[in-house]
């Protein structure tokens, strides 16, 4: 920082050191999820929850709370705009964290884990009510901390607001509303027309062995600026990015038997999702390790990874691109031509799963989750009420009917670990693509002609100028309209994705 | 422990928090070794150091002094002898910690990092004049840091045998040189033995495909019991075993081109290393996180990866045993049978480097760095004449003239980090080895016997039972004459190796 903030300075240096233990956490985790042995999971556990605490500590004694007075008390009218952000972030989240009661931390920790052992038995045995009981405590427990957590809202928020807030900051349920209306108006028609029309993939995919599959990561990632020296990717039984250090990049992939682009558009979403990490503004010493430096949402983060996915690695261009390579891995085409491998790119067809949804059905998932986490903490449905409720909205919605709660409503890990507030920022994360799609297509032309040219390092160059280095000195709304000059709204989606299906559905 | 003993419970938990940090760091270590892309460098120190921080100030705190005081007044006529033996353990090493100048521990780790990276530099260059300043200044500082730590001495010492405390406790140069001296006296002129004798190995090896090499990798782990639920096999650029938690071991290898068994006898070296750790005393939670539960020596971690690589994996039924899947794999025999396959795996003939020396030349490498250790730790060698004097004894010993120091003196890493009594170790691994050896075929009978009738998991059973649930109760030599009923010495390495070379240069 600066000689003149010596205070500001001391507080860097605490945040420094806070964001190495967290970094230390990130790591364990990655490697939990990428070579643990199952047996080490009890002891990695007390890791864990040991630099957890160190965190907690960190974050809410009062040594922490005098380092921000401080530098707050330091700052005059010739402070940096970013500078006074930065600690309005660090405070706002000091005085939630000093919020808490800590008994009620350590309740929550153990319901979470409860709920979470409570819910792997009772999907496994389709057995709704013995998991009930665990909901509701889940329930009780979360609103009790959104009521303590209010105290520290700089507007009046409702507790499921309260909930939200670290995934999407500043978000509302009137806002989500608004945004997820046209959604829940216009996708159950555009359904019912693609249903209408012929199918556009094979019913029955066609396998793509696991060594191919491989390469073919490989070579995309290569032709996406994947640079081995700062990145690395494993396996792991889900999917995911993580950033382990500044300059230490993670994604990791999996092989689905049966699904044979899962692989390869898994690798395309978490690269997003990585391209993003590497992009927020650390070049700068003022941006790291403060708060700008990080993602400005979870919103946000889907939309980069969405954006490399859909629109992207599942789009016509890209397709024509990369037949001929599985084509030739594969020493036949069982899509009949490029049009073909499209289509199977892109299989529109509702299901009862929202992680093997598509682009039409997977923001109606998110839309029903949405109303019944609003229905269960603020509008006093009770739990055992959750399977009726579910069962009936997700056949308005999709037209489908679970057989079992398996594939109802007990399907997600969120709940069952108290997670909520989470589901929206999915949605949001289509919503956002889309409409940086738009000005990234007024600005440097369309996206399908970009990709049949071979340019999409033009593509991440528009990003890397226009989303990555914000970090979070603007939020996920105001992030939308300064780059596309509107309101964040459902419009551009829903027009992509009936342009989408009308391709699709056509004659090719 | 007991509700009569609450210091000594209090002393457990700090222990285990400090153990949870230790692994903490271990964990990193391995990521770092296996995964991480190399921009990632710096940051991991830092993490590194902070963890390192963290556990200096654990270890040798006013708090964790007060504890340990706490629970040494608090041991009685009736305390068990393990009990007070841990306390010893600890007392020892807490007063080692506290007597070291924390200006001295910063600016070692300086001189050690930089010696680090010029050493680097100067082996690549093949100069060692411009190592000669780090190296005397690493001299001086650990010399300053064996005179700090004298005063927690229990005996006295010299500052040579301060510094080789930490690898091999309660050692001295009394005691080694009298170990080593047979060595220096037989070896060279067995060696002379084998020289004159036709070639035992082919000059140029036959190479073995990297796929192939990893399966039959993979296959002897699980022939000796490799349980993917607790052990995790990764690639590293050098081969290491290390314990992450209680219940969670990881040992890495790589392939080496143009050494078609580096990989296969890497794996069994460092599958040896694991098994001991594996085995040690960790059930009952009176030894958890105690020193007690502590491997006793490097040497003796030696001596069971010896064990498993030299005793076991280059011996002559156990070649018998695995030339067909060699065989098999390769799809011939370019050993012409089971005889040359096992000379294949012995190759006898001396070597300047010493990671690539044989059974035979590999412990005068360490004779010699043993003595030039005192030489420039203890008797005024001034370190401009270390060239000559490595070259002119390795001359002596192996009757090989380095062309360049990079080979000669600037081969190894240890002296570059100021790293002093650790070589013995490798030797006394092979000693103890041999000679727990010959106690173990005194009472289960023939190693090449149980090898040959596929009886490795009774050998694996009687370290399971004699060597390793000892912990540190036993310090190594102490160990050895439980053991094997007699003090530590090198005639049962010797006559192994007499018989060995025996057979190798004979008909077959």
């Amino acid at each position: 920082m600066s000689a003149a903030a010596p205070a500001l300075d001391q507080l860097q240096r605490h945040l420094h050191t806070t964001r190495l233990l967290g970094s230390i956490s990130s790591t364990l985790y990655y490697d939990q999820n990428t070579v643990m042995p199952a047996a080490g999971a009890p002891w990695r556990g007390e890791q864990l929850a040991l630099l957890a605490a160190q965190l907690h500590e960190r974050q809410s004694s009062d040594a922490y709370a005098d380092l921000v007075a401080a530098a707050e008390a330091e700052l005059d009218g010739t402070a940096p705009p970013q500078r006074r952000r930065n600690l309005q972030l660090l405070r706002l989240e000091l005085n939630r964290q000093r919020c808490l009661d800590p008994a009620l931390v350590t309740a929550l920790a153990r319901a979470q884990s409860h709920g979470n052992a409570v819910w792997q038995e009772a999907r496994a045995a389709n057995a709704f009510t013995s998991f009930a009981p665990a909901l509701r405590e889940l329930i009780r427990l979360r609103r009790e901390q959104a009521g303590q957590l209010a105290d520290a809202e700089p507007v009046a928020r409702s507790p499921w607001e309260i909930l939200a807030q670290p995934f999407e900051p500043d978000i509302s349920k009137a806002r989500l509303t608004e945004l997820f209306a046209p959604l829940a108006a216009e996708l159950p028609g555009l359904l019912e027309s693609v249903a209408a029309a012929p199918a556009t993939a094979p019913a029955e995919p066609h396998a793509v062995p696991e060594p191919l599959q491989e390469q073919l990561c490989s070579e995309l990632l290569d032709s996406w600026g994947y640079d081995a020296a700062r990145c690395q990717r494993s396996r792991s039984a889900h999917p995911f990015s993580c950033t382990v250090g500044p300059q230490d990049f993670r994604i990791t992939t999996r092989v689905v038997e049966g699904q044979p682009f899962s692989a390869f558009l898994a690798t395309a979403h978490e690269w997003g999702h990585s391209l993003y990490e590497q992009g927020l503004p650390r070049g700068d010493d003022h941006y790291f390790p403060w708060p700008l430096g990080e993602a400005t949402s979870m919103g946000v983060h889907e939309s980069q990874s969405l954006f490399w996915e859909c629109r992207v690695a599942r789009s016509r261009a890209f397709a024509e691109r990369w037949h001929p390579r599985f084509q030739r891995g594969l020493g036949s085409d069982p899509w009949g031509g490029a049009f073909g491998f499209w289509r199977a790119l892109n299989p529109l067809r509702p299901g009862l799963i929202r992680v093997e949804a598509d682009e039409l059905s997977y923001s109606l998932h998110i839309v029903m989750r949405f109303e019944l986490e609003l229905a269960l903490l603020e509008q006093g449905m009770p739990v055992e009420e959750l399977p009726d409720a579910w069962n009936r909205r997700i056949k308005e919605l999709l037209g489908l009917q679970p057989a079992t709660d398996a594939e109802g409503c007990l399907q997600d890990i969120h709940w069952a670990e108290g997670l909520f507030g989470y589901f929206p920022s999915y949605a949001l994360g289509h919503l956002i693509s889309a409409q940086i799609s738009e000005a990234l297509e007024r600005e440097i032309g369309s996206i399908e002609t970009l990709i049949g040219a071979g340019e999409t390092a033009a593509l991440q160059g528009w990003l890397a100028s226009h989303i990555w280095p914000h970090g979070r000195s603007l939020n996920a709304e105001e992030l939308v309209e300064r780059v596309t000059g509107r309101p964040l709204g459902a419009r551009p989606f829903l027009s992509y994705l009936r342009a989408k299906v009308g391709q699709l559905t056509g004659a090719g």
